[in-house]
């Protein structure tokens, strides 16, 4: 029977085999107490597996609280753990409260964070995966060869329908190929969401008749179930092409219900994952994470930015691209979104060491903010990976490209 | 205009003012330099406000990865930020990416928790809240003046449909008030989940019948969608009266499309809650998810328990079980579920902490793996809680009551 394998990055004051054993028994069959009807056979059939058990350092310090390790060490290893696909069939929930449940729990425990996951390929035949993914998302901006380039409309809250609508007027003929609502938006005192989208594609629609490209832009539908299915329908009626969801304050089985739908990209925005995955040694890994959604069907999936304004390592970042091009289900691929501060400056370091242009690039402030206003925001924005594929240094980019020369004396911290 | 306001419990290596504004900045109109359109009007709507500041200690090492001190030392303070509801309307998935949204990624906090929420009063009017709660738990059940008594099945997984019905049969018998499937458990190769409802509502409608005592079963729903909708309505022509949700695997939308199906009682299972809560400094504190998940319309949600078999203490728990009796939405309440390595001797502190009966007590091994079989266990629960609330001592309930007091003998630790 085949199996879904979890790799834990942990830390313990047992030893870690008898931590790793408690860990499968908590996510199996056991309880506290030895009970009727626990047989070897059921044990066998049903029971999580240890496979494997790397040691690393030792520490005197526990990580997080739980048991303490009375003067001796804290043992930190990977471990892989592994389930019948038997326990839970094809449903994602479940596998969910196996793989992250009540394991978090333990005392046992002083450090706990789910790093991968590996699946078994049937999985496949159950999971369709992202409808439009990275060929989907090109075709439908006719992008091919370099980033989708995106933007977010700022100020994040409070500009009325008209106001946005002019502002995609503005990027749509500066070429912009994605536009995006922030994700503190989705229906507001002063935009509502259906007048928002009435607005916006009326302009998206009068530039795609006149150039034949149509923006691409990510209606955040984040709410309850019906009125996501209903402004969902909304956005198909009106044209649109993309819809967002906050993955994390939507939950999973929402959002497979959307993505399920399968006429519109979904834009699957990460915000509150820093709850999840902030503290080495507890919560989740990106690679672990991506794959749920990508089950789900999101076609983009945010992965932070080289460079960024928040707390995120440039090494964390390069590793979340990389997982989202690793093929998952079908050969399905899914869109990662780059972004947080970035102007394009970042574009050099993110191609040296991603080596790949299959990326939807988003700059707020870095376009709507340039010297030149937003179309030569977004101008510099194509420069900057143009010279990046090029093979230029930033400096010398900015040197045979105005606009984006522009963009390193406003924004360049050199 | 009516605001939401969360309490967050922060540490940063900036003034405490400095950090705050950088949060309100990031959770309303801000990015990272001054865009045009960001008016001061349009601020004083829409823009998050600091309401308060508490200055706390002061420490030498940050508490998760961020900006480093530069010799100087992290703050740590509780502060308070309000958003008008004009922000988001009614829609939780949205409150939820304001509140615990990407304030979790920046840089200038080494530390963020969301300790608590307070809601606009007109929140009652948008949200119903649990549909059963306490009282309707306890009218559903038939229990008055005490804890309802509860049980998992153990093992958590493996059991045929015909042998979880015989452990149903054998503690109906024995006079359970309540019975779940184990988190794990939702329809496994060797118990779908039709079948296992079809089993077991056999045994429970039977013994209905026969006593006027409808035993609840918490089935284990929790799945996409379309099948959650299906597996509702199959409990619920069987003559089930509840189901359960991984809260956290399912997410909100989700749940909320559940409860408000409004027929059966939604029994939240929390699982997954340690990845958010267990660190200090990182995440989410039961008071503000509680509420969260009530105005979803959860009727039941787990607390833990004290002296429990995880690594949370007593303090947590008890605060949790307050949290959970504060009244809402409506005047609704909910109905905290105690749990993890109960055997009935925790009755006496949890009733002394909490003072309340208005529980749902749950023990695993402590009924299954009882000296006289799980109707000893059973009749041992009641025991301890009649116990508890006369004022005795353990020592004392366990001289008085003899399948109490093999209970301390098998699962006591003094």
């Amino acid at each position: 029977m085949e199996r879904v394998t979890g790799r834990y990055y942990i830390e313990t004051p047992l030893a870690v085999e008898k931590a790793a054993q408690v860990l499968v028994g908590e996510q199996s069959s056991g309880t506290f107490v030895a009970v009727p009807g626990e047989t070897e056979e059921l044990k066998s059939r049903f029971a999580a597996r240890v496979e494997s058990i790397e040691l690393l350092e030792s520490v005197t310090e526990p990580a997080i609280p739980g048991l303490k390790a009375n003067g001796s060490l804290y043992h930190r290893a990977n471990i892989e753990v592994s389930w019948s696909v038997e326990n839970f069939g094809y449903n994602l929930p479940t596998l969910i409260s196996t793989l992250q449940g009540n394991l978090y729990e333990l005392t046992q425990f002083t450090g706990l964070k789910l790093m991968d996951i590996q699946l078994p390929d049937n999985f496949s035949n159950y999971y369709r995966g992202p409808k439009f993914g990275i060929e989907g998302c090109r075709t439908l901006t006719g992008v091919q060869g370099r980033p989708l380039i995106g933007t977010i409309i700022k100020p994040s809250i409070g500009l009325t329908p008209q106001q946005t609508a002019g502002l995609v007027k503005t990027l749509a003929e500066a070429g912009i190929d994605f536009v995006k609502d922030d994700e503190l938006m989705s229906s507001s005192a002063n935009s509502g969401f259906e007048d928002r989208v009435d607005a916006i594609m009326q302009v998206i629609n009068a530039h795609a008749d006149k150039t034949g490209k149509k923006v691409m832009y990510a209606f955040n539908i984040s709410d309850e179930l019906d009125s996501m299915l209903r402004r969902y329908e909304y956005i198909l009626n009106a044209g649109g092409t993309c819809a967002m969801l906050s993955l994390n304050s939507v939950g999973l089985s929402g959002v497979k219900k959307i993505c399920d739908q399968g006429a519109l990209v979904i834009h699957g925005h990460r915000n509150g994952w820093g709850m999840l995955n902030r503290h080495p040694l507890l919560g989740i890994e990106f690679p672990a994470y991506q794959k749920l959604w990508r089950l789900s069907g999101v076609d983009q999936i945010h992965v932070n930015g080289i460079q960024n304004k928040f707390w995120e390592s440039d090494d964390s970042v390069v590793r979340s691209i990389e997982a989202c091009l690793k093929p998952l289900t079908n050969g399905t691929t899914v869109l990662p979104v780059v972004s947080s501060g970035q102007w394009g400056g970042q574009a050099f370091e993110t191609y040296r060491r991603a080596q790949t242009v299959d990326l939807l690039y988003m700059a707020g402030g870095g376009i709507m903010a340039h010297p030149d206003g937003p179309t030569g925001g977004v101008i510099a924005l194509q420069q900057a990976w143009k010279g990046a594929v090029e093979g230029l240094t930033l400096e010398q980019a900015a040197l045979q490209y105005p606009e984006f020369g522009n963009s390193v004396k406003k924004f360049g911290k050199a």
